[in-house]
């Protein structure tokens, strides 16, 4: 609630409400508020009253608002570069087909790999564009995306390319290597190979700048906690974050894995042992709750969501949108299921799609509307933040900025 | 498959691929195919190749596209004019208030009722646009809509007045008369006197020319059967055709009792029986799912759907768009809610929300795509129909036509 106004502002609303997030809990509203920018970072955020008179004079663009301004979104946890879809499985799925058709008709994660390798860069990044474009309007500003259907060295930089490209819709990307998501037909048979391989490419694709964290499908269908701890002390040696697909389907101690090394997240986590949630507590990892594919995949188990506020382990909300089990374009959708399927408070869900999501990424300059922060900030056409997890469609953005600019 | 181009078309669509329903099961797709209108009717559905050459001749506009055209999507369900909404009300729910406690501070439905009713013409259709727009803009181009937030003569007008007002939006309107929505204050104690009085105010609300069906609310919290077959005599007395929300939390036969009056739909049906289920068969009476509702209420007894199949009962599928149990804003959501909750296939889900739902309003110049119905398609951005059901979010439709004009 400080301000720098000795020079002119980039941007000045006023007359909407704020839910800044900025305290521990509650929305910290601050009703009938201004929020001013400038070169990118938050000037002023707080009640209208506390401008001088004039305010008009302060800011190169003012807008008058209603409504309410919330922080960016950040989506901490999508596979949204991918080629083709699997609507054509997902029907025949509802038609009786078991997952050995499905297989035996091409389907499944290793079809999308084949599209994935097929497409070339560009074809990659327009095909993966839409789906930017539909997060970023409805409110998305920062958004983590993961390799892992190139499953090779090429395909995987060709992947992680692509993201660093969505940079220029004038969101943040963050870019996770998730080569440890699959096994390639290649290796059938050879993980611990295809775990080699995968270490070495790391350390290539780092040195291109395309790495910001490191990521493992640890399952008893995916990857071993051995295999997954070798890949983490790779990511470590070269002072990588990392992150955990952990105790989706089975809880193999995801949890407490993801936290021996300092782990970012530990995502979905349905199966999550007190245990884990105790060592994800020490460790500061965050819990990343994602309803999309609980929803897509008719889940039952629960993530242990008591647990996680007992302990203090802060609970982020992401869409986790792959073609396969969470084709989830919005992540005020995934809030919404959040709230339905999790019983997740509207605030909670808030929080866990900006604040805490951010932390989830290791960001501590956004998720909150707070001076010196990113200036990320959506405006919605809504009387009450509960709305945001509360309708299910709907266009509720009147605009989304980032860094200062509008992006929607 | 004809054409009438003896003069020329006022549109023309080449190159996508149409799923045209117009066959009793299948989508009945044409690969590679031209749609043409003129005088707001289709007048050419077929392949591209069955036009002469140089089809840009025949067409006053010619628009060279990709993807998939479907009929308009018709949202046959829906209470979308109202004033407020329930946001705070579902926060507090997932806060653990109790429907006591919700009742006591003012929620529940008669707090809509209070706030349409407080709303003026104007201001109750300014709050109901953005929600007719966000529909169209995911393909719906008719849209049902019910009263039933008045409960009194003025107020059961002005909800009517404004749902026709909504055609401005270029797109078809069904008002359905719902003052045996609820019981209104003023009535407490009295459910006849008030079923009397909503028979008294629908003749002249008819003779507005305000209402094309009749509704009621069939539920031990709503109201009796009895007093249901009094207000669809009072229907049956105007010529006008019945519908019914039937069967939701409880068997009361509302299924057979829509049945008995040659009803147009029975709605809701989670707990309507196989004898129901005959009755609607014989009668014609259309089963319209309501998965939105099923969604947010976390219910778990599915309608009986291999019943409906097995007798030939039509299935539908509308967002039931209402503040209080479905603030659903999207029919394409719907139909995704209606495959993961209900397992219809996604070409079950199509037709529920097109050929199945304007059969269920007593429409039969729309929902599907043929020669002679009304030119209400959507252009999307997919490659294969069961797209629609799989995303969940995003923004699918590239245009959206009414009546051959594009609405969005
Ligand atoms: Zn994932
Ligand atoms: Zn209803």
């Amino acid at each position: 609630m400080t301000s720098n106004a000795h020079t002119a502002w980039d941007g000045l609303i006023l007359g909407a409400s704020l839910a800044t997030l900025d305290a521990p809990a509650g929305y910290a509203d601050i009703l009938d508020g201004a929020l001013a920018w400038k070169d990118g970072a938050l000037a002023y955020v707080g009640p209208r009253s506390g401008l001088p008179d004039a305010p008009q004079r302060l800011a190169r663009e003012v807008i008058e608002a209603k409504g309410w301004i919330t922080p960016g979104l950040v989506d901490c946890h999508t596979h949204l570069v991918f080629a083709g879809d699997r609507a054509r499985e997902f029907e025949l799925r509802l038609l009786g087909a078991s997952y050995e058709d499905i297989a035996r008709s091409g389907g499944g994660i290793l079809s999308t790999v084949r599209a994935t390798r097929a497409a070339d860069e560009g074809e990659l990044l327009r095909q993966s564009l839409p789906r930017a474009h539909a997060l970023i309007s409805d409110g998305a500003t920062t958004v983590e995306i993961k390799s892992g259907y190139g499953l090779d060295f090429d395909n995987e930089r060709k992947m992680l390319r692509v993201a660093r490209r969505l940079e220029q819709l004038g969101i943040g990307v963050r870019t996770t290597y998730l080569a440890a998501h699959a096994l390639p037909p290649e290796y059938a048979g050879r993980a611990d190979d295809y775990i080699d391989a995968a270490i070495e490419w790391l350390p290539k694709l780092h040195a291109e700048g395309l790495v910001d964290a490191v990521d493992a499908f640890c399952e008893g269908i995916g990857f071993t906690p051995e295999q997954t701890r070798r890949m983490f002390e790779a990511a470590r040696a070269l002072g990588l974050p990392v992150k955990l697909h952990a105790d989706q389907l089975s809880d193999l101690g995801g949890g407490a894995l993801a936290a021996a090394f300092d782990g970012l997240s530990a995502d979905h986590v349905e199966h999550t042992s007190e245990d884990s949630v105790r060592a994800m507590a020490q460790a500061g990892t965050v819990a990343v709750l994602l309803p999309g594919a609980f929803h897509v995949l008719r889940e039952t188990a629960l993530p242990p969501l008591e647990a996680f506020r007992a302990h203090g382990v802060p609970m982020a909300v992401a869409t986790d949108c792959n073609p396969g089990t969470s084709p989830l374009q919005s992540l005020r959708h995934a809030m919404q299921l959040a709230c339905t399927h999790f019983r997740l408070s509207p605030e909670e869900a808030l929080r866990g799609a900006t604040v805490n999501a951010a932390r989830a990424l290791g960001l501590h300059d956004r998720g909150v509307l707070r001076v010196g922060a990113r200036a990320d900030f959506v405006l919605w056409n809504i009387q009450h933040p509960a709305e945001l997890c509360y309708w299910l469609g709907g266009r509720l953005a009147q605009s989304v900025h980032a860094g200062g600019h509008r992006v929607t």
